[in-house]
């Protein structure tokens, strides 16, 4: 039986570590296998293009991406594979992501990135799973029991409201 | 044998037709089976949550959602299922497409859309396919060969500029 | 005689509560019933949408939804009533809330939300109030006499000025 | 039997009336008493804070204020009178409404603007309704049935897009 | 002899204080008379609008309004005067200051505001002061040696910043 | 006696006189004698600090600077002289005037700039007129008279309005 | 003796030619060799890729990117070459080419890219021109003389001002 | 043999030093000779189109400009030279930097910035570093041996990491 595919997170700076995590525990929680790599379009541009080249072959399903500023990095492992890239864009210190978020999504027609929120590490994790979940029904049942979870979560923080409402 | 998972493709008004009609167009080239409906987050809600409750049950493997403004339909239809759910946020008379660029995007942790460029429909279309190309090598071998065509167009309209530098 | 209608508060998360609390307090000072309560349009969508659909039989006249980031509720909430809704927009960690007032406030035409600024929890109560002061003599004498003292605070703080002034 | 209370709509220009005529449809449509006037905040500023002031005991129940650039007319109106007023931004020359956005919604805290979108004057229009239609009840059914029949109008909308989707 | 024009400062909210107290300061050190008020635009516009009104039979010269947010007061006491105002757009909690901006500088045609910088105070009080200079020659004259003693400043910075280089 | 102040208007191209134009009419109307001229900030540079330093000896009183992107005319004109300088910053081809806006509003301490609205060049006129007329009576009167004809206008509006009204 | 360094515009898309040929036709008065391509930093990424790493060794001394939207094509260059990269963000159909600025100028530590205005080809060209002329003095003195050619330019566009201003 | 040419690097602000300070460093680093000013192009415009027109024959081959808000330096330094020019837009209080990189990338046609990051002064060093270059190749051995040590220092961290993931 083949391996299951693994999901690779690649950042473009170890700075983004702290964001970035909550894909990784996401990740860790739905029993994914994963690699995570610090490589970076402008500074090691070769090996992106390698890693994501041969990423189908090495047995990744999905790539995530994570980069702050002029975020080229999903954009440029989009453009060595026909694997779904999902786009992190990450906040840094000007401008509030909104950079990030433009130059990961404004993507060209024939190249998609998957774009979520600015530093939604935990929901790129999530997209990756339901794209593998299409072909894994066993992860779907997972996913659907977290988001039932996830529901209930909500239920009882309405009921710890009402008390901090008389309290008002 | 399992038949082919299907595309829905959902936009908010009709008036979106005409950018979203690039996404149909696509998943007609790559022969992958799809409906195509207008249903609104705000005016048809139940509508759009019964249809994406049920999506995959009723064969669908992807989800594209394509609307203007305070864009709640990718979000919306996220909600209600754990398939992958693709926004195209499209620009309407104002703003330039970035209220709905946000209002698809910024999704909060749990429930995430995979986003793509304002009025970027034959991306989503991609991105879709991509998805399924996950558990179908034909449809991989595809997007492989049209990245591939891609470049050569690159190439054929690099050798037409040649003739127009020379005429400036 | 029919009771007084309530207005409802609904968060999108608990952790609006700290801005949102402005907004329960304005509504104990006008003595206006409420229930507040956390319902996330897209963790709960089903169990929002029946307590909008609901709220005019279950005696409300207002509802006031707060979000953040691509703030759907107040557009969802509104969608399933006939009720004036009110949508407080969120400022999370990014983008200043500029995504959370754009997704709140340019809903498509039919379905309308009253929005207010930014965190503007207690304009959103006062607001309420105001709606309800259309068929409630009383209370609009407690909004113009709130009004009225708003007034002279400010010539109180005139008046305090005027010292610091002299310091500098 | 006390008269129904009329809507007022305000527009800071005549200029603005190819996109206020909007509002003054729907109320017709919804058979609600009005008045339009052209006034503004900044070149008839007493005419403006004269009517405001006068507005309930004129008989109005709700203030529709529409302008553009450094829109000040809802503000200036709401200044005045404990009556919701509902603000229109209008979308003018230079940065697509987002001037005209901000001077509307961004009010401090005291002073409430019922804010819908750029150019949002039908939606202006239905807030106020449902406004009036809490002490209305047939003016609430009036607007469960244009809820109804927009519902529907989407179906159909969905239906005629099946022949063009087979066109492509 | 007729006595010197005045400037007022007129400030929305108390709050406003720290920033605008570099004008205050810049006007006492040009010897300017002055008037500093809090007024707002929205919680006592007859007290705003009667002291714009009156302003130039009361011996001021030139009005500075100072305001955040949906920034009205500069415009409102425009409204009233043929005195020239000057807006100070107030950052305040969220959008750092942008509201304010547009809401104070994109005024319609026939009511000018003279605009600066988002809490440029200090240059708020030169720019009345140069308006003043232009009949009082002695005005001008120390304003021609700020002018003079600023630019030392930099020079003397410079020469500061020689050492500091030496170090890095 | 004193001759009167001139304006000086200042363009950074000719391609602006299309809007500059409304201010060179304004100041027609109000009698005010002028002086029009392109000088560039960056193409001649040393023509534009000529003009300003010499500017107040030369008999203005105020000058006006238009110019559009990167908008640095004002400021630099500002930097030579310590007569009042506007701005009016010039929508061109991208950004809708935001780069000229911010460009010429956010000058440091030190050196005001009064900066009108996106292509206000009537308001511009108005409030040199405003300048000037501190110290001329004939001037603030014409003013006056503009400022109430604008007023009536107005009224005349509302008027014509309401027969518009009844036509839909 | 080695001959003249080229300069290489290379574009992401033949239709960025109609705002790029500014700059071809500014190189070819200014008689500086050059090579025009489109090479797509997402479709023929490997292309670019290699022309850049070998564009020092191929004669090239300055290269020219055109790229709208996610614009990486001038990172994706710098990247792989230290010679200097001038970035041209083009305006598309969607932001007004704040995507392309930002995606182009906002670049992490290690890689810059030297950014011109949106839409800036002909300043890329002169931009190149400057830094070939670091090393060629005859290329200096045709940059000196354009500049003065560029003032007079300026000079006779403020003479032939002077009839229109009369006409109005 | 003639010297090798400096850079200078002008600050607007000697607050602006801990941000410039990075291109000190880098030039440092790079044994690349330079003088660093504070000079105004608002306080001391005189100084700083004086420097610039005589930046060449004192053996300036490339001027870096440091600039926040509404960031004229860098333009005005490249009015009066035909030297490459690199603007660094500097983050200030308000605005986040945006209103200082319009400022500086906008530049009208002929006068041609080359605008680095917000805060980037790394990279302008850099830039800088790769135009003198040009006509260096020890210079240019360096930049490449920096870019090589730079793509170790990713493929380290990358390294790094792997431990930090085992402990999530």
């Amino acid at each position: 039986m083949m391996a299951d595919k693994k999901v690779a997170i690649i950042m473009g700076s170890d700075s983004d570590f702290p964001v970035v995590s909550a894909a990784v525990k996401r990740l860790k929680i739905l029993e994914i296998p994963m690699e995570v790599h610090v490589m970076s379009a402008h500074r090691t541009p070769q090996a992106a293009a390698e890693f994501s080249a041969s990423a189908a072959e090495n047995g990744f399903g999905v790539i995530i991406a994570a980069a702050g500023k002029a975020a080229h990095l999903a954009g440029v492992l989009a453009a060595h594979t026909v694997l779904p890239v999902i786009g992190i864009p990450i906040k840094s210190s000007t401008l509030d992501g909104l950079d990030a978020l433009l130059a990961t999504v404004q993507m060209p027609s024939g190249i998609p990135v998957a774009t979520v929120a600015i530093d939604g590490a935990d929901n790129a994790a999530i997209l990756a799973a339901q794209m593998l979940a299409l072909s894994d029904e066993t992860l779907a049942a997972k996913l659907r029991a977290m988001k039932q979870t996830m529901a209930e979560g909500v239920a009882q923080k309405d009921a710890a409201l009402q008390a901090k409402i008389q309290e008002l």
